[in-house]
């Protein structure tokens, strides 16, 4: 099950699918042959298995069949707060509440399939909880690198899949490059944010959404983007589909930062190739944790599907995320967390910049559900009491309000 | 959009689909004409809109929409634990992490359409989440009814999406009558566990289940069993299935309690038509607290859905549904909450009594996930520090072990 992959800024083939990064220094992918490929060589199947035909390993069992197939939605509810037609592709429903299934459900059982080494990942996220809980499932060993001082709470999540966890001092933007020198060192996969299996599973949320709106494309897709590794994903996507001839024009790729972790939005707004790095002393703090990445691994690659698709990079504050996640809810009935309520405040400020129009559709892909944050807030929730003998009365008085 | 509701029991018919219960006592469903429905008749759709033609009302936007359409897959890692080939149907993955949603998606629409009241609904976890998430995201006013002292977490879940919350004093117990009450006497629709709409909505987890075995049938489906709601809506959807001739042999429907909470289990046992109701001293603390009734609701449907399938009713303990729960993660790769945990701990006490065979196929349906209940646990998680310096020499001990 040895697949070659290939550098999509200089062109490179390697037939070593261990291998994630270029000698040019671009993250690689893996290049499958869609020029036959419609629709209707979909499996009559859910999850993201019906794409098989361009997946580079056969569909799994166990949770790895159980990613992606994720539901995409007309939501009007949020046409106000967004500024256009909006669809909602509700990524929080997978097995471990986050896109990440659909790359740990091809890259792990192709690392268990290809070779003995534990598997292992650097995030002290949803791709922690994703990796772990696939790794798991198949019998096999997970390492877990997450910073130093990983919360209780976030360390109980992934520990409920019993990876060995391992906080890491020092500096831990630097630990994607530890990872890929681990990896080649000693028996242990670390399987990166931008992994070329991963990419390859990440494509899958394209075509679903593609296919929802088959023959037409839908306007803009909006993404939050950290390490550039979903946007690859989705690009990747898009580039087979129209080189099969499944669409013509592409959908706008609309990137969405967090404004204390912008190196995207720095390099669009400078006309820039590569990621505008930020150096320690820039990182501010943010709601929005799963998308601080100072330094993106896929961050060029990410601002080309960006300018290939005529799309664009925003960022937003926390006050903006705060009141989209509210939104989100509230209008919506969807719990999305801070990272993912990004695609609502960037799309709103496009809107209000004019580059997005209130007829256009938008698919927003809130990546990562809300549930796994909540009971960390400090307000107390305001729950009046009343005894069942007096609840008629008063709830006559409270609806008449 | 007016619908008949019927009795199972007794037969009667009503014109009143505002109606929840018989005038012989036991609650009504709704009624629909599946004889000429077959796989063919299904929309082509994801979700559970695809079973629209036998759905009192048409596809709704928004999250509604989301609602459904979960995965089932082959789990091989938990045949070992349940004794039996498994296959996990993850109603995790809804919108709200719940297969609420199922109920929720058709309850909540047909209300907001059908009269102005106030929605609302009676619990503290799983049906008032989202509840309220489906009347917001429809701007309908929501309230939500939880016993006292309900905790600060819960109430955040419940509270994101901006319902009133009225904590209740007294027997929470006796509140299912009290909401039948005000919902005919104030403008206000309580929609209780098993309110006719919200049967028809899970109805299509069998449908679900169903279709992807046809031409064959599970052996088994093994649900935790509270109110009887979603038995009786997973009965009425094998019935309808009957009908159409879809099915020939009904799988045989399994009910999960725990042995604090077992009025099910209590009939069953003593081949009772009517469950056994727990007084207020018998009921015990559970970790698997979303299926404590004491008193359930659609009990006496549920014991006659088992009787009908030639299913049963198991009892298990906190110890067993703990050790369950792990299961589900380590080697299913599934966060499960302990309620949902019971249906593997119920397989695997079925399959040492002989009940369940180790060829026999049993879909095991974990109803909500578990990332709702994360940080609650006491036991701190062990996670050794390392600076990143030495990594590489510590690495190459621990995977050296």
């Amino acid at each position: 099950m040895s697949l070659s992959v290939k550098c999509y800024r200089c062109g490179e083939h390697y037939d070593d699918d261990a291998r994630v990064r270029c000698a040019c220094g671009e993250p690689l992918w893996i290049d499958s042959d869609p020029t036959t490929f419609s629709w209707d060589d979909c499996r009559d199947r859910g999850g993201m298995w019906r794409y098989e035909a361009l997946l580079p390993i056969d569909q799994p069992e166990g949770v790895a069949q159980a990613a992606g197939g994720t539901p995409l939605v007309r939501s009007p509810g949020l046409d106000d707060a967004a500024g256009a037609r909006v669809f909602v592709k509700d990524e929080a429903e997978n097995p471990t509440g986050a896109y990440k299934d659909r790359g740990s459900a091809v890259a792990v059982p192709h690392a268990v399939a290809t070779n003995d080494d534990v598997v292992g990942t650097v995030s002290y996220g949803n791709m922690a909880i994703s990796t772990a809980a696939h790794a798991t499932s198949l019998g096999r060993e997970c390492v877990v690198f997450v910073p130093e001082g990983t919360s209780s709470v976030r360390l109980e999540l992934i520990a409920q899949y019993e990876p060995t966890i391992v906080q890491v001092a020092g500096n831990y933007a630097k630990l994607y490059a530890d990872a890929l020198d681990l990896s080649e060192r000693l028996p242990i996969d670390v399987l990166v944010s931008d992994a070329p299996t991963r990419i390859s599973g990440y494509k899958t949320a394209l075509f679903e959404i593609c296919e929802e709106f088959a023959p037409a494309v839908p306007d803009v897709i909006a993404l939050p983007a950290s390490s550039g590794g979903f946007a690859s994903g989705v690009w990747l996507g898009i580039r087979e589909l129209e080189r099969a001839g499944v669409i013509e024009e592409p959908p706008r790729l609309c990137l969405v930062q967090t404004a204390t972790a912008d190196p995207l939005t720095r390099a669009f707004e400078a006309g820039a190739m590569d990621p505008t790095p930020l150096s320690p002393g820039e990182i501010g703090d943010t709601i929005a944790h799963s998308i601080g990445n100072p330094d993106p691994p896929s961050g060029a690659r990410a601002l080309t599907a960006v300018r290939d698709t005529n799309g664009t990079v925003v960022s937003v504050t926390d006050d903006e995320i705060r009141t989209a996640q509210r939104r989100f809810a509230v209008d919506g009935g969807f719990c999305v967390e801070p990272a993912s309520a990004t695609t609502l405040a960037g799309v709103s400020r496009l809107a209000d910049r004019g580059v997005i129009t209130a007829d256009e559709s938008v698919v927003l892909v809130p990546t990562g559900t809300g549930f796994k944050e909540i009971g960390t807030k400090e307000t107390a929730v305001a729950a009046e009491t009343i005894h069942r003998d007096v609840l008629r009365d008063r709830l006559e008085t409270l609806l008449a309000r």
